[in-house]
């Protein structure tokens, strides 16, 4: 068994496994390095768990919005268990399987880079197998979840993503500390799956990254469900006496919130803290900083690659594949000694701002920049907004429908720079706006893209008629 | 009450609705004419109650996939009722009040043309007014549904789109003779509101104008939901005894259908049968030809257009909408002498083939070019097609998902000549096609438009790895 390979992968989440895929059809041989699972975070632990289990609770609110639909209560064992077979019972065995099919050689164990061009792996018998890279080491380590420095909650062993999202029974009292991504979504799948208390603390309000109206709509959807959300208030202790036990938490004002199960969503770090960057020169615990090609920038051999969280450029499983995609392609490139700066072999969509979709009821998706980025970075903006309720597909959608559409235009180029959408189940209106960013269309343009009657894209029309076209 | 306005529109359907409205934005007066609701069919007795009909159906379709969900049997009264809602009851007074906001002046019966820019209104009481157009006379008058000439078939008085989605009761046993939009969309409606047996008989199959494995897709399951769809027979005669009785369908083999109704979509014809045009030396009962900016390719004096089915381009209602607002905007730059040969001012999005979605389930949505009509055109053609099912995304929408999408690329450009998608609720995935397809955004460019995971969306991805990107 040879251990030189022309590209050493670190880390067989999605992106990396999309860089050796990649390498591979680009002529090279490749091994990949998985402490964990083959699949990742995402695949386990993250974005497929939690979408398994929000999709009966945003289905059973649509289902509530439409006249002679009656739904029973739902069977959350059944729930848990689609969300088992979602995740393949923890078993990734078909993963590696696929890994070996690309070919690429599958290597178990905790990959530490043994200074340049080279990566060291422990596997869990002790025994050390150092993996040699001819043209390039990806590191693709993915994120963990950042516990805050707050008195006694490191201790209380709460929740992340990583446990909620493998949750064998939901807590009957829920907290959640923070109000992003993950904490908007797990409060609303926990809830909606039977905890009968959930309390969100989110000092600086939900969504805060997005366009201000998506947090107020959660927010709405979510006092609506019953779920509780403190804003502007801090967590400054936290209790757990008894291991699994009740909690605490002792907040800046007003009482303590007492829950079942504390789930911490504050925020992710790059997992390169035990990952041997100082034998290349960089600092652990931080983010690889790359370059247009995925190209570690501080590392004079320039072959060292980063890609998806661990470069901290966008932590979302589809800008780590974009970026895993073009990685492999560009590695292929220069081993190959062909042009290495074609337009497809650079990052350019994260510069447009990556899309994003928050899975919750309503669902929230963006790409681009909101309007304030978009003013800071100094665009002769301009903005669009409509009520997404208004359009006849949305009415047909259900009643009570509420939602609402932004469009941050640049003037000077009339092409858009961001688009917001919040409304029940709008997360696929959200490729034709990314489309539409990335590829720079005029609003001319897309006058004659026609949407639909009667779909809820029917907003596209609405917006560009409100513009004033 | 003046006679004269600058722009006189016959039909206040939304085509007509729409011209008006962009030709007095554009500093011109207006009058419509509407004999029956102002609103249009489209607002009454066709998309709107067709889509509040099948919305309840699709939703307990999508239900059904997903384990956790249980839902009770549909309540269709409560579907009739919001059915009846979702059309105001046929009450158009708030139809009315808008038009008159514009302001346009809302004249109510039957316009002909009277020789050119002169329409002769007949009112219910007898009494006719004679409006004169200044600048331009539009007809807007849409299209009825054709009953193919069958033994029997006129006398049994069948549905039409207009009854069905009127219905104020579901048969036990219907009858659907076509195998179009219509006929699958009301077949489902029907069946999923309580219709015991419902028997499709599509001489030449489902859909087909679409790509074949649209109307595949849509027949599997209307078999697993217990639609009969009879293929490749004929209808020789059709017998009702007794008026609103039960309807015995002859056919060209095997036994006759019993039902006891009988939907007829087999086909819609202009509405220019009663409306003038030989006074203006156009045959009645034909399509108005019109250019690429509405206008009546064959009467001389330049002041006649047509907009929405009645110019035979496209039979959808966003098509017809936007041709009027591109009609009233080029009679506004005519009026006042400004260029009228600006890109807004032109038809184009029907020239790469309009969008259209069929809200069956599957959904089935589909612009631009087949395969075979892009083949048909000399294109240099390439296609690209990817199981839907085979998404993450599409897997977490629930057990059993299957879809199919299609690709048609044109080598030479690298661009898209068409796109088809067919799944559950995939409607709304359109529009990224649309703007793809209409502003000709090439495939190294779309390379960049990363579509957010997991949701559906990630079929572009899907689609152009298998392209070869």
């Amino acid at each position: 068994m040879s251990d030189e390979f022309d590209v050493v992968v670190v880390g067989a989440g999605p992106a990396g496994e999309n860089v050796a895929d990649r390498a591979v059809r680009g002529g090279l041989t490749a091994a990949i390095v998985e402490r964990r699972l083959a699949g990742g975070e995402c695949s386990y632990w993250a974005c497929i768990p939690s979408k398994a289990l929000l999709r009966p609770v945003e289905l059973a609110a649509e289902v509530a919005r439409v006249p002679g639909l009656t739904l029973g209560p739902i069977d959350t064992a059944a729930v848990l268990a689609r969300r088992d077979e979602a995740v393949s019972h923890l078993d990734d065995s078909g993963q590696v399987e696929w890994i070996r099919s690309v070919p690429v050689e599958f290597v178990r164990g905790h990959g530490r880079l043994d200074g340049p061009g080279r990566v060291a792996v422990s596997a869990e018998d002790g025994s050390v197998r150092t993996l040699t890279a001819r043209h390039a080491v990806v590191l693709a380590t993915g994120s963990d979840a950042l516990i805050p420095p707050i008195h006694g909650l490191a201790e209380a062993r709460p929740w992340t993503s990583h446990e909620v999202t493998a949750a064998r029974r939901v807590p009957e009292r829920l907290a959640v500390l923070g109000g992003g991504v993950v904490a908007c979504e797990m409060a609303q799948a926990m809830h909606g799956l039977g905890a009968r208390e959930t309390t969100v603390l989110a000092r600086g309000g939900l969504l805060g990254r997005m366009e201000p109206f998506a947090g107020e709509l959660v927010a709405a959807s979510f006092a609506e469900a019953g779920i509780t959300v403190r804003e502007g208030v801090q967590v400054t202790k936290v209790e757990r006496p008894r291991p699994g036990g009740p909690v605490t938490l002792h907040l800046s004002e007003g009482p303590p919130v007492e829950a079942d199960e504390l789930l911490v969503a504050t925020g992710r770090r790059p997992a390169t803290g035990d990952l041997g960057l100082e034998s290349v020169g960089l600092e652990a615990g931080r983010s690889v900083e790359v370059d247009d090609s995925m190209r570690a920038t501080g590392v004079s051999d320039g072959r060292l690659y980063a890609v998806g969280d661990v470069n901290g450029r966008a932590l979302l499983t589809h800008m780590g594949k974009y970026q895993a995609r073009l990685c492999g392609d560009v590695i292929a490139a220069r081993a190959k000694g062909e042009p290495d700066d074609l337009p497809g072999l650079r990052d350019v969509a994260d510069g447009y701002g990556a899309p994003q979709v928050v899975f919750t009821d309503p669902q929230v998706c963006a790409v681009g920049r909101t309007e304030s980025q978009a003013r800071r970075e100094g665009f002769d903006v301009r903005v669009v907004e409509y009520d997404l309720g208004r359009v006849s597909g949305a009415y047909l959608q259900g009643d009570g429908y509420r939602g609402m559409a932004k469009a941050v235009v640049d003037e000077r180029r009339r092409v858009l720079l961001g688009v917001t959408f919040v409304g029940p189940a709008v997360g696929e209106l959200l490729h034709a706006a990314t489309i539409a960013v990335t590829a720079e269309v005029t609003l001319d343009r897309l006058w004659h893209a026609v949407p639909s009657f009667p779909t809820v894209s029917e907003i596209w029309l609405r917006l560009l008629e409100t513009y004033g076209l």
